[in-house]
This record gives structure tokens, sequence and C-alpha cells, in this order.
């Protein structure tokens, strides 16, 4: 099925999610309100809510009951944004000024703070345990991976399993949370919401290794930022690992710092297109997303399962 | 009784929620797990836990229960003063480095963001749905509260009702949250732990107050960091708007900002120490511990009672 086709047909679903979300950053804070609305208008594609209605729907569905972690889960995922771009100091987000650029970043520092504190609120409406366990696992694994990401900055002596190990961390478990926790919330059983967890960890590790080959790839319109700002930034990411292969590229991308110029950027994202690290990492994005896809089959077939692939399938492949 | 006495009797239920402490903030990131385990040497009174236990003797006291709640109550105290630190930009608390200091701001804000997780973990261990309400409610008023102090700072026109609610905010609610959650974690009924609640409340208020106080009369020894230094970072307390009423005062205290020389600030603590604004200020905090005494005497008789109305009185008037 068309993607567009299954938004469309969980879009009333989804504009509940949107309304909890907004109610759940209401504030008594202009400030806080004010910051945390910029960032629900920013969008996106609300992966993590739509994965977990359809995970839901493995079980009792009731999407009075799922909403809440559904918008817990994305607005955990937006607080992690928001101290992102304090880290990263970064201006832009989605084409977007992003909330440390818009205020400055001890609001945006509060904000995701508070953002957190809103995705618990939401889970205090969701009774399972362990839900909850998940969830603090995921919040916990998620700092890690960030601070570890922190500290493997422009360390270009880091291996595959590096990249892997810290992706996962920054990206997957929640998305394979997403995937679960529905499931749970709506009381399936423990052998189809652990599968629904496989699932999502594999998509999400497709997804961020599609991010990063999009970083090299995508036009600065499709990114709403440069191309090879990660690069920049010293995140090496897994076309740079495979580049380093090559003893020129190796020798011009250990040289990369943060005041790089644009030109010699741009000259090593040519030289790495021109070679075949794009091509490997699509590969083993597509190793991922193959693994996710075969994990669904032992899932209860149905239209859901069939909405689960075809989500995966548009995860992993997107161009932008 | 002598509050000593009421720790050293305490000793036992206090060391098991130091070792939750430490196992809760074990992490496979070297980095995380330094930053944290320095956070929970530096000490401190340990304030919440020991109100939480103390609240918990009204119900089923269970020290394999509640220690719990008290780690998760103390780890979300210490979330918020990294992420203060790095908002202040301070480098000694409590006379040692401060994390932002040791480390960097970034590491700071993400050991900060992982505590708030590992409390969160700590938390799935109680079942009670309202415990956890209480406490999400709680971080959301922690973040409108830090919020709020920055955007009222070096904001000399505010009045008494602003301050009163950002000390709320910031300080009592947490205090009041401890009181109550060991209670609900123990069974104890609801018109005994709301009474808890506002107990805890009250004696917040009189902390906060005493603790704005010392800022000016302690010394730098007591204080490990130059007094005055709310006045100096612009936060304005208690004595500084009483302060105010004071034309002389009001004039030197409107043009203080973040870079006004030592001299200065010390002539005006001087200044308002010779006035009556400590004085009053010490009534406004005496009033709140008064009230918390007068909650207490509608509680159960008993030795718990006797050791919180201790507390209360130590918490109130302490020197530094």
């Amino acid at each position: 099925m068309n993607i567009k086709l299954i938004y469309s047909l969980m879009k009333a679903d989804i504009d509940l999610i949107e309304k909890e979300l907004e109610r759940a950053v209401k504030s008594h804070s202009p400030v806080l309100e004010d910051a945390s609305v910029h960032l629900l208008q920013a969008g996106g594609k609300r992966i993590r809510p739509v994965l977990l209605l359809l995970g839901a729907k493995f079980g009792e569905y009731d999407i009075h009951r799922v909403k809440f972690a559904a918008a817990a889960l994305e607005l955990i995922h937006m607080a992690s944004l928001v101290h992102d771009d304090v880290i990263d100091d970064a201006l832009i987000r989605r084409g977007k000024n992003t909330v440390k650029a818009e205020w400055d970043n001890r609001i945006a520092m509060y904000t995701g703070d508070y953002i957190f504190a809103a995705a618990l609120e939401c889970m205090t409406k969701i009774e399972d345990r362990e839900a909850h366990r998940i969830l603090s696992y995921t919040m916990t694994e998620l700092c890690i991976g960030e601070i570890v990401q922190i500290q493997d900055k422009y360390r270009f002596d880091q291996q595959l399993r590096d990249y892997l190990r810290r992706i996962k961390r920054k990206t997957a478990i929640l998305i394979a949370a997403s995937s679960q926790l529905g499931a749970i919330a709506a009381g399936a059983p423990a052998h189809v919401h652990r599968k629904l967890y496989h699932f999502g960890y594999n998509v999400g590790m497709s997804f961020q290794i599609t991010d990063d080959i999009l970083d090299f790839t995508a036009s600065e319109k499709e990114l709403g930022k440069p191309a090879g700002g990660d690069l920049l930034q010293g995140n090496i990411t897994l076309p740079v690992l495979y580049a380093m292969e090559n003893e020129e590229l190796k020798t011009r991308i250990k040289a990369v710092h943060a005041h790089t110029d644009r030109q010699e950027i741009n000259e090593i994202i040519h030289l790495l297109k021109q070679s075949d690290v794009i091509e490997r990492s699509h590969f083993l994005s597509r190793r991922y997303l193959d693994r996710a896809l075969a994990i669904l089959e032992e899932l209860p077939p149905g239209r859901h399962r069939n909405s689960l692939r075809d989500i995966a399938h548009f995860i992993g492949r997107r161009k932008y």
C-alpha cells in the first residue's frame, strides 16, 4: 500500500495524538509553551507514533489509551532533538529555526527537560509496568548514546561496531520501543510485542544509516542545511568509515575539523560519492531492512502487518 | 530529638538508599558514571530521602519498597542541580567542582538527562499511579520554575508574589512531593499523605527562604563560594526584595549586573545586613515553618511526627 494511503487511513488517530501533544506541553510559562509549540509545528514524519499505532493493532486497539504512549514517545524524541541542537550548536532543523536559535541555549535546555517531564505525564496514563521499564531503559540508553557521540567526535580510529552501537542507542532503541509499546499498551501477548521490538530495532538501524547517507547525497534544499554537516561536526558515520578505507580519502577526512572550509568539505563529498561507499552503505541499510521484514513474517498476517512492511520500506529507502 | 540522633537512627535505611543511588547511575558509559558518582559523593543532607522515609512511617513501612521512591526523588534533585550549574555557569557546589567544571557543559547536560532517566527507572518499582502523577507534575513545575527564574533575572520590578511562586516551583514542590510520596508508597491513607504534602510545601518554602538569607549572611567558607552570589547573578531573592524598599539600596541594587565588582557587592551586603531585611526574611521563613508545624499537629501523634517536627526546625533554622 502507498505510504500516503497508510497515513491517510490513520489520519483521525494521528490527529488525536497531535492534540494530545499540544495538551501535554500546555504550560503556565508562555516561553516554555511557545518553544514547545514551535517544535511541534516543525512537524516531522511522526514515525514513532505511527509505528506505535500499528503495533497496537496487534492487541485490543483503543486509540484513547494508546495515544498517551504515542505522544510520550514522540515527546521524548522531540526533547532529545532540542538537547541535540544545543550540543551541535544547530540553528536550523527541518528548515526552521531551532529553539536555541529562536530563544537561547538555556531556554532550549529547560524546554528539553520540560518536554521530557511532559512525556512522563502522558505515560502515567499507561498502567503496564513493563511499558514504564522499557521507557526508562530507552531514555537511559538514549543519553548514553548522546554522550558516546560527543566522545567519539573527530575520533577517526573508531570501528564499525562503535558506529553501530552508537546509532543503536541514539536512534534504533527508541524506534524499537515505539513499535513495542503500542502492542504492550494494547495488551498484545509477549511473543508479539517482543518481535515488534526487534522489528523496530532493525527498522531504526536502517533508518539511521539512510539518514547518514542522505547527509552526503541529498541537496541543501532537501536537508534544510548544507550537506556534509555530520562530517564537519566530527560525526563519523558509516559512509565516512567506509571512505577511510581509501588512503587518500582517509588523509583528507582525518584533517577535517570544525572550521574546515566549505570547498574542502564539498570536494570530500564529491570523492566519496564517486567511490562505492554510498552503495555499500545502502547495502548495509538494506540488510537491516531485510531483517526487519523477515521478523514481520513471524507476526500474525493481515492488513496491519502489511502496513508495517510498507512503512519499513518507506523509512529504509526514503530519499530525504 | 537531636537531628544527628534522628539521622543515626535512620542510618541503616539511608545507607540502603545510597546503595540504590549508586546502582541507579551505574552505566556502560564511564564518563556518565564518573560524573554521576562525582555528584553522589558531593553528598548533601539528603533531606528529601529523609522526609520521604519519615512520611513512609505513617503507612506500612517497608524500606525495600520506599527506597526506590527516595532514590528517585534525590536523583531528580541532583539532575536539576547539574542543569542549574550549566545555566548559572557555576564551577563550585558544596565546595567541590561541578560536573560542568570537571567535564564540560555538554557532558553536564546529558549527565542531567541521564540522572533524570535513572530516576524514572527507580520509579518503575513503585506501582501506585498517583505517585507517578505527582512525580511528573513535580518535574514539570520544576522546569517551569527554572525557566521563570531565568526570565526574572535582573528584573528588579518584580513583586513578593513572583518570588514566592518561583521558590514554590523551584524548591517547595519537590520537598512536598518527597514528604508525600513515602506515605503513598507505604499505602498511607489519602488524608495523611495530603497533609504530608502541605507540611513539606511549607518546610520547603521556609528552607528556600533560609537558603536565600544564608547567601548573604553565611561566610565564604560555609557557602563554599563567595557571599552575595544570587544578587550578582540577578536572582532577586527575599532579602533583596525587602532591601529595595529602601531608596538608597534600591538604586545600588538596580545597578548590579553580572560584572559588578566584588567591593560593591560586599558594600551592598554590609548595608543589607545593617538594615532589618535579614530579620524580616527570617520572620517570613519562620511563618512557613510554623504553618508546617501546625499541619503536623493534625497527623497521628508519635515518634515519627516528632522526628518530622525536629527535621522541620533544623531545615528552617539551619545556619548553613
